[in-house]
C-alpha cells in the first residue's frame, strides 16, 4: 500500500500529514503539546474517526510528557484534566475520540501510583495504532465477501488509510475486494465542503492504481441510474445502539438514493466506532463555520454576508443500511438486537 | 425587482451580464456576431433555459444583421445555416434553445422574400424576451397558490430573473409566494461544480430581502429532516412528453429525498420548455469537462490525471413530481395524458 501514513511517531514527536494541502503538497506536521493536537484535529489536519481517536491518544501521550512526574492517580488525573478536556472538545461527533480517551483513563489508573505512566501511555497509542490497521485489514476482507463479481461501488468522502491507522475501512473492503479481483471500479463523491473525496480518496485510489472516478454530490442519482453500481461502501462516525449510523455529511442522502435504485449500502467500521449509549437521533451533530462553504480557496464563493446550513455530518437510519461490517464480521439488516448480539459476542470472544 | 437584466439589447448590441464573475463582479459584455453568442452560451456566460432560448433570438437577430439582405427565403435559409446550426450546437439539453429557433425559422419564411427580415428578426428576439417576462409571472403566481403559509422551501441551481428574461420560473414562484406572505425562508442548494446557487440564487434572494440560507448538496436529507421544507421547487431545462423532467444536475436526488421526507416537488417551466417529441430516458445530457470538477478557480483539487463524471443535467421521472406549474396553469400528477391535456388546451387558448 503506497498511501502515507496519515500519523507517525518519529522523534519522540507526533507527526500529522496535513490532509488540508492534500493532494498537491504531501507534508508533515510537528505536535510536542496535547492542546496543538486538539487544534490540529479541529482544523482537519488529520480526519476520518479512527485517525481522531490515535490521534487523541497520541495527545494523551504528550500531555503526559507535558505534566513531568505526578504522584498518584488523582493528581495525574488533575494534572492531565484539561488536555483531556481539549482533546475531547476538539470534534464531537466521532466516537472513536471518546473511546480512546477512555482506554487512556484506564492506563492512568493502572500505572498512576508508580513511576512509568509517560512511557505506558505512548505504548498504548502506539498499540491503538497498530490495532487499527490489523483491524481494518479484517473489515476489509469481511466486508469484500459481499462484493459481487465485476462490481462497480460508490464511496464517499475518506474512509481510507488517511481516515484510520492504515489500510482504510470503507477504503480497506475496497483494497481487499480489488485484491480478489471482484471490483471493476469506483465512484467517489468528490464530499463537499472539505473534497476529502476529491482530495483524498481519488488520490489513494490511483496510488494503488484502483481505477475511480469523481463526481459531484448532486450527480449520484443520475450516477445509480446510469452506472448501476452493486454497492455504496461508506465508513462511519458513530454507530448508534439502534444501528443508525453518523457520517460525512450526504451518507443520509446516498443511503436514500441507493435504496430507491435498488443499490446496498454498507458501513465499514470498527467496533471502537460504536455507541451502545444512545440512538441515532440523540448523536450529537457538529456544526462548522458557514465559511467553509461561503468561501473556496479564500475567495467569496457567495454574497457577503450570506448564512449557510453547514452540518459536518448526518444521521442514516439503519433501516436504509444493508450491512454493518467491523472486525469481527458482518451484521447484515443492522438494528437493535443484531447490533447488540454482535458486540456480545465480539466482547465474549466468539465471534471470528 | 432589483436583480439587475441577465439580457438586454442595447445600442444595437446584445449585452449579456457575465454570470460566473457574479456575485463578486456585475459587468457586462457586448455582442456582434451569432457566433459569439454561440460560445457566451456554450461558457456559461448566460445561463437558464428560458434565458438561453432568449439569447439564441437575439443571436439571429445578429446573423441576419451579418448576412446583409438577401433576395429570398432560399437565400436567407442558405445564409443563416451556418450561425442558426452553432447556435443549436451550443448547448443540448434546454429545448428552449430549439423553442426559439423554430420561432426564428418561421420570421424568415414569413419575411425573408422581402426587405426587413433583420428588423423583424431583432423585433421577435425582443418579443420572446417579453413575452418571457409575462410568463414568469403568470407562473410565479400559479405556483405561489400551492405554498402553504409559513413554508420553508428548497430551491437547487438558479430558476431566477437572471436563468430567464426576468422574474424567473422558481425563483418566480418563491417572488410571488413571498408577496404573498406565505414563504418564510428559502434553502439554495450551491450547485456544485458551477456553484449557481451560492453564486446567483443568493444574490437574487438576498437583494429581494428574502431570507435564504445556502447549504450543501450533500445537506439535503439532513436538513429536510430538520427543518421539514414544504416543497423542493426547481426549474427545468426540458419537459418530456411523459413527464419527466430535465433540469440541472442534482434535482433527481432531491426529487428522491423529498419523497422519502414527504416532501412535495414542484417544476416552475414556460410551456416553450415541453418537448412533445421524446420522453424522459431520451433527453440528450450534455456532458461538460472533467476539469469543472477537478479544478476550482483554476487550482486542482484533485490528483492530476483524476477521471470524473460530469453530467450538466438529469431527468426527474414524473412519477415523484408532485406539480409542473407553467403559465397557463397547474399540472397536478403529471403524467403523458395530463400533461397532453394541459398543453391541447393552452394551445386552443382554453386554460387560463
Amino acid at each position: 500500500m503506497s498511501t502515507p501514513d496519515a500519523i507517525r511517531w518519529n522523534n519522540n514527536q507526533l507527526e500529522l500529514l496535513d490532509q488540508r494541502a492534500l493532494p498537491n503538497t504531501c507534508a508533515y506536521l510537528s505536535y510536542d503539546r496535547a492542546e496543538d493536537v486538539a487544534h490540529a484535529i479541529r482544523d482537519m489536519v488529520v480526519r476520518g474517526a479512527p485517525a481522531i481517536g490515535i490521534t487523541a491518544a497520541y495527545g494523551m501521550a504528550l500531555a503526559c510528557r507535558q505534566c513531568g512526574e505526578q504522584p498518584s492517580v488523582a493528581a495525574w488525573t488533575k494534572a492531565l484534566a484539561a488536555p483531556r478536556q481539549t482533546l475531547a472538545d476538539s470534534r464531537p461527533t466521532a466516537v472513536n475520540l471518546f473511546w480512546a480517551l477512555q482506554r487512556c483513563d484506564l492506563v492512568v489508573e493502572q500505572y498512576g501510583n508508580g513511576p512509568g505512566l509517560g512511557s505506558a501511555m505512548l505504548a498504548l497509542a502506539q498499540q491503538i495504532h497498530q490495532e487499527d490497521i490489523d483491524i481494518n485489514r479484517r473489515i476489509g476482507d469481511h466486508g469484500a465477501t459481499l462484493i459481487e463479481p465485476d462490481s462497480l461501488v460508490y464511496t464517499h468522502c475518506n474512509a481510507g488509510a488517511l481516515a484510520t491507522g492504515g489500510y482504510g475501512t470503507a477504503l480497506g473492503v475496497i483494497r481487499s475486494a480489488w485484491r480478489e479481483g471482484t471490483i471493476r471500479g469506483v465512484i467517489a463523491g468528490e464530499t463537499r465542503p472539505w473534497m476529502q473525496g476529491a482530495r483524498l480518496t481519488s488520490w489513494e485510489l490511483m496510488q494503488d492504481a484502483i481505477p475511480v472516478t469523481l463526481a459531484t454530490e448532486g450527480a449520484a442519482a443520475q450516477l445509480m441510474r446510469e452506472l448501476t453500481p452493486s454497492w455504496v461502501i461508506v465508513g462511519a462516525d458513530r454507530v448508534a445502539a439502534n444501528g443508525d449510523v453518523a457520517n460525512k455529511i450526504g451518507t443520509y442522502n446516498l443511503a436514500i438514493i441507493a435504496r430507491h435504485h435498488g443499490v446496498k449500502m454498507m458501513v465499514a467500521a470498527p467496533t471502537s466506532t460504536f455507541d451502545r449509549t444512545m440512538d441515532g437521533p440523540d448523536i450529537p451533530i457538529e456544526q462548522r463555520s458557514a465559511s467553509e462553504i461561503t468561501h473556496s480557496q479564500g475567495t467569496a464563493i457567495a454574497p457577503q454576508g450570506c448564512p449557510a446550513h453547514n452540518p459536518a455530518f448526518d444521521v442514516t437510519p439503519a433501516s436504509l443500511i444493508d450491512a454493518i461490517v467491523t472486525e469481527h464480521g458482518v451484521i447484515h439488516q443492522p438494528g437493535r438486537d443484531t447490533i447488540a448480539a454482535h458486540l456480545d459476542k465480539a466482547t465474549t470472544g466468539g465471534a471470528s
